[in-house]
């Protein structure tokens, strides 16, 4: 996400240690953190937050994680939470690669991810959401029948989600490949996806889970 | 295939059995039937035979099968190859719900499905050549490592497969999400994919394995 950088950003998130973790204070124990015993959804990349603090507004009967590595666009999460006054959300100031540091195994009910960053060469592949390294780590967090909801305007990465999820030994139980022409009534739409969608680009959608 | 009805192709079809099945004379033989033993092709629902017979032509190395249930298409395809000349392709003129019939258990290297018919209505699902019952027909005459290449213009019936597919442990090899934007070097174009793609469809193509 192309952001300012912001110098307080750090300082501001840390002043907040009720809602950000910022050095994994509540690694393998993320579920006593919250108030209340309920599913868990992670997004992971939330960038501005946007997605994410208005599901946990529409869904109080949901514990939500806000994962996303960039202090500068957190901040901007930090501040929709407040000015939402949620309870049921957190902020993990982290990169995905530790997430099993912070989530017991099947602690997790559901994954988003939302407009990952496309990563279009071949040589940097590995560092795509989707890699198969990834989804071990989705898949070893996740309950039996978790959930990875995935959209995205780049149909690349969406194809190359296909391959490698399928390959992994996950089946789809949901596919849009024109999302806002088929089934938009449910969906709240990302920074990244109102902005792709206004100059026209087709989004991709899908929902997934883990064979056996 | 909104063709013509044309009362001699029956008798046409007929008086060329050592190309054409029309009876399951050859069920169960289908390899005898070849005059060189090599890997077997399928495409089901060949229509007027423009792909399969472009195919055979620049690969010898291989023996195809056009199945076609439509007397009134099969002839176009029965054309095709006295046109060119082929001995590496014969006709079978069936329903795909036979397929079991004709072939033996993992006899079949590969199978072609070129916009098949989309039955996009809900209760009309267990048409769709991907509807899981298929996809066991498949599975069974697939030698191990055998191959679905799929292709269509139709969105629905492309999302309802990458459903269908991997739901049944399918994984897929290869994506494209827009063949013509992408990699038509190698594509042969079938008669519905130069219609569609004339009129600006997107064509969706995909291959896919068996897991195990
Ligand atoms: C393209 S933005 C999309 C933001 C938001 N989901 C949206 O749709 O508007 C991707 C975001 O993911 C974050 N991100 C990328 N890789 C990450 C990783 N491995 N761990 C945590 N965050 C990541 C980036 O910092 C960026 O904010
Ligand atoms: C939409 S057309 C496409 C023809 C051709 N593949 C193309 O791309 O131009 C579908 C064809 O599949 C045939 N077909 C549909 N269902 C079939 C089945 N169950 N068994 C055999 N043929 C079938 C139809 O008769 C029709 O010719």
């Amino acid at each position: 996400m192309r952001v300012r950088y912001k110098p307080w950003a750090e300082d501001y998130l840390k002043s907040h240690p009720e809602i950000v973790d910022m050095d994994g204070a509540h690694a393998g124990k993320i579920s006593d953190w919250f108030e209340k015993e309920q599913p868990i959804y992670i997004e992971i990349g939330s960038g501005k937050g946007q997605f994410i603090t208005t599901l946990a507004e529409q869904h109080p009967e949901i514990n939500f994680i806000s994962m996303e590595r960039e202090k500068s666009v957190m901040v901007n999460v930090l501040q929709k939470v407040f000015d939402l006054g949620l309870t049921n959300i957190k902020l993990i100031c982290n990169d995905a690669i530790e997430l099993n540091e912070y989530f017991k195994d099947e602690e997790v009910s559901r994954i988003y991810l939302n407009f990952s960053d496309p990563w279009p060469k071949k040589r940097h592949a590995k560092r795509r959401l989707t890699y198969h390294t990834y989804l071990a780590r989705y898949k070893q967090i996740l309950k039996k029948d978790g959930e990875i909801h995935f959209k995205t305007d780049n149909r690349g990465l969406f194809a190359y989600s296909l391959e490698s999820m399928s390959q992994f030994g996950m089946y789809f139980t949901k596919m849009n490949l024109n999302l806002h022409e088929e089934d938009i009534e449910e969906n709240i739409v990302t920074e990244y996806e109102k902005k792709f969608s206004e100059k026209g680009s087709r989004i991709y959608r899908m929902e997934a889970k883990f064979h056996e």
